[in-house]
């Protein structure tokens, strides 16, 4: 089968390191095609760019996949909060997975009360409202910040995984988890690290989303079109796909 | 005091209408400015044109209002349960009503328990989003679709305005309501035609939140910058803003 | 427009203090008339003496209000957590605001997640009671108290806004609030103090209550008397208005 | 044991019907005195009733319990939904059953889901609250009410029985409820006409209370002066207690 | 009256504390009966051992009281935390008590928010899961741990208290309890000691059903059969009961 | 990859139903292996019956798996709503998925809200227990029964797919459900009937625990031991395991 991941940023080492995740999780037979939008923001850090990636996405689904000529058989948008799936589920017809809840519904299949460790503090915001929406709220402990950025992981990487580390076993004895979920795309090593560190299992939300649109995909479950994810109306609009309008 | 109206799709006839019910809601001294974004949708009734709304609105304040050239008091964001406020929220100093969250804390002050009367069935998900992330679910007695779209209500106002009615009905029946939001902008006469026929407050979002901006420029109080509406790090976006990318 | 704003407690320092607040809020144009029980308890720290209370204010309005003679086009209660409410709103027509609750909606409007910083400990509860019945419970972050009571506030004002001061900076960076509501009426000069100390913007609840009442007024809206806030019964009573009976 | 039972209404005929409800109840050895305020109203149909009878059960106990001549084990306030009853915890040290509360712990005891029928759709919304505020509302499938009014059921008793047994049984087949609380006090016959006709038990709240109230002072508990219960300070007050001021 | 009282697990020991414990809260005329299952295990530690003992109850009920040889007007099943309450009321026409949440009601009435002291860690999710269930988790403030298991108990009865109390002690101070309750059953002295150290009021859960068991048989009331807990259908079984064919 | 299917009752048809059902789910290289227990009962109808099944399953695991001479890479516990998920996940170190929270997972996934219909309305209790427990609640627009027990399907198998589409098609039209979870195990052919009459995803609860345990075996994930699920302490047992004991 084949998946498409949707990094919601513009930086092409985050959509490189999306990809490794991604093909972590692959099982024998699936392909991977990871795609990054024509226009937007190289990190997500505010609800602004939150939706300015969400435009992003749905515009390289418009242009790429949505017409036919791509065919995946599920996608995955791996952004950690970030805006746009249900946006997504409305324009196809294949599952879509988002990152931040299929780490959720992993660690709920795992563990009692799970925490996510994310970067900045102004993540947490996004993560709590994700997770409440989508009903995956009340076995959450807590979502925490390690307190780093883009840039800061970027240079020390290993300093990165330390810091997570360290908050993720806050969470674990502070808030009684039992799993830690990360809270950001392509990271390689942390969950290892946690699980070394810490004795719980560790859940990265690209590698979750894979699994489970294989499993979705293999139990041939779509998204259901008699609610709210029905396409909607062909109402008029100007500019759009913005990528054309732009010659991005 | 100057108050911006920010019609999120691109109807000039929808952008009028709000413009009226504004000034409606006005106190003497109070200016209306309304606007629309230079590109999106001339409805909006899925998540995918709420998403692109979002951004039309945001590349609006970028490039009217944020940098100073223009000086509104206080900006209205009149979508009911579309997406953008908290992004308006991170890159504004002064304070942002939401059409919906004005319409839901204007009920909770005259009455028990509300519900929200809206067009399409499809705008009941988002709008019950919202009042959950808002914190203003808990006295919302039910979101109710009188089942008529945008071309619809234009075709036959008197007939639309009969059906909110009746559904607004069934609200105050059997759910319970006490009072009734209209949840939709720019429909003139309806909260009278409710009151007239069913004996209960009605409240218009639009009204509502201008109500709420003079109430907060009043006192001199505007968003937090402390916490979640903090303005995001200045990371490297591509073609923004749109508008002056695309030349609309 | 004139707003009766009722002290409900029997303290002439308090109405005068209540009064001066209230004035600060006022548009040009409102008129403020501040009064209090013609008997009842000059502080109110127990369950007992704010049901003392609510009937002393009952009262002030049956006898000063209802009737007729005067005319106020809203009334706020301004009692931070003491009941009340409920029953003016079904004795009068005209929109009853309360300080506790208005003091949340605001914060709502500006801000994620709010606390309220209180005198006594003994007044975390009722406040708790109060925001959960109207609705506005899920994004108070904590009802915290100073310590001191009223004899302790007026003795040493200055000492009081500084305990004030520190107990809403444990608020936000313990809890997490990016706003705070004086839990109390009448002290001057203390929101002003929170924000310039902790950066924060902090809520009187009678101005806040005030403003409200003005955009309600400004709206033509009013409770609804179609639920529970119908007039009740005339139910035979014995010894009332209790003032006329006392000679108070 | 001695076990003070308290009608917060005024009326002698539901003072006596209550006595007999309690005598029910009480265990051989229990003596049951019963005893109504010397002001207030005949019946409690609004929220400002309630208050006022809370202020009058506050005075009963004042007058006739607090200061020791009189030595009760137990107190029963007799009022479904009405307030009161923290307001008797923080003055006295014995303790203090409300009746609503009282046949929702007997009713978890017995069933999975229970619902509650009264006379007048006003009474819905303060038995909801109490409930609520105490923390046994999940288990609640409703509160219904019988539509018929303290002079209809006096007219009428048998027709009232009808009726309360009517919305019962829908209450049984529509909400799921297993067990019924009968929310009024002092109609003798109808939980015993419940369970004849629909087979499910019924809980009188004046019983629940008694025996409660029993099951306490054979434990030897009572409430906590720890917390929210501790008795206030001794604020000036004037004209109280309000019945030695009225000479009622 | 008869109270059967039920220890799940195996421990002769345990069996003659919790019969002691139900004998000092039976008042004159009941006569308490203990017995504990033919087969399980000494210690109810872990999920696994709680439904052993569930079955192993079953087993008891099924032997020794369902066919009417030996007749108790209630039941209680002394286990905090454990399960088999449903099942003993579905097979049983008496009331079922469970000690978990009799205290937890006992609790309800005597104060605003409870704390659970248990012994080990590890039963704090299930007893966290039965409040939930029983619909009491509201005003639960924490359930908490001592960290001593049984042997630990049983070798140092006096380090025990102590160590309940410190932890009661938390609870009170960090989480605002103003009721603890004991999350085990047997321990003679502790809630004495809680009270007399922290000044407020502990709830033994043997008691705590005991008395609750005397209430309702009392009022002449027994479980709703409509619903949840009517008896399921004859299903074949193998080897049941159990004692029987295990000829234990 | 190996998993084992336990299901919990001991029914020989039913057994070979839930085999059927994995075995579609399973992909290419997994081996399903399907058991029963060795006593209990042909049907679990009742709290009573759940327990026993518990024990049932916790038997095979302790004699066929525990000791390491089976190999399964997971297991799946096929009982909708019944009891033993947990004691499973204390004894294995291999992912335990439950066929309820397995359906709800899968729901969540490609849905707004989901319904459960359900054979037996005795059957409704304990799903919603088991969904609230794993905090899955939130989206369950309803749990719904058809009305027909076991040997009625058995004798009319297209008769019982009628009544369950019919009830599944009232969760649609009055709950508001988009997908349906099919509340029981082994019944071949329904959730195709499902999704032909009413256009909604159906899941079937086997098909989307071997679906999620490949997911986990997949990824590498397994229980976490660090909290809720750790091995119990080794408490002396009598008569275990029972099948040993009793030569089952």
């Amino acid at each position: 089968m084949k998946i498409l991941v949707l990094n919601p940023n513009t930086s092409a080492t985050m959509t490189a390191e999306i990809d490794a995740a991604a093909r972590v999780a692959a099982a024998p037979g699936t392909e991977i095609y990871t795609a990054a939008p024509g226009f937007g923001t190289v990190a997500i850090d505010s609800a602004a760019e939150s939706y300015l990636s969400a435009v992003g996405v749905m515009d390289l689904v418009a242009t790429q996949l949505a017409d036919g000529t791509f065919d995946a058989d599920a996608v995955v948008l791996a952004g950690f909060g970030e805006h746009g799936k249900d946006a997504l589920q409305e324009m196809l017809d294949v599952p879509v997975l988002d990152i931040a809840e299929s780490a959720a519904h992993v660690a709920h299949l795992i563990g009692r009360r799970f925490s996510v460790v994310t970067t900045l503090a102004r993540s947490i915001a996004p993560i709590e409202d994700r997770l409440l929406l989508a009903g995956l709220a009340a076995h959450c402990a807590s979502v925490r910040a390690c307190g780093l950025g883009t840039a800061e992981v970027d240079a020390d990487p290993a300093g990165a995984v330390t810091a997570i580390v360290t908050e993720a076993g806050r969470a674990v004895t502070q808030d009684g988890a039992d799993v830690i979920c990360l809270g950001c795309a392509g990271m390689a090593g942390v969950t290892a690290a946690i699980t070394a560190a810490l004795g719980v299992p560790a859940v990265d939300g690209v590698a979750a989303a894979v699994g489970l649109a294989q499993m979705l995909v293999g139990l041939g479950l779509s998204t259901s079109k008699a609610g709210a994810y029905a396409p909607g109306p062909e109402n008029p609009r100007t500019y759009w796909p913005l990528s054309q309008a732009l010659g991005s």
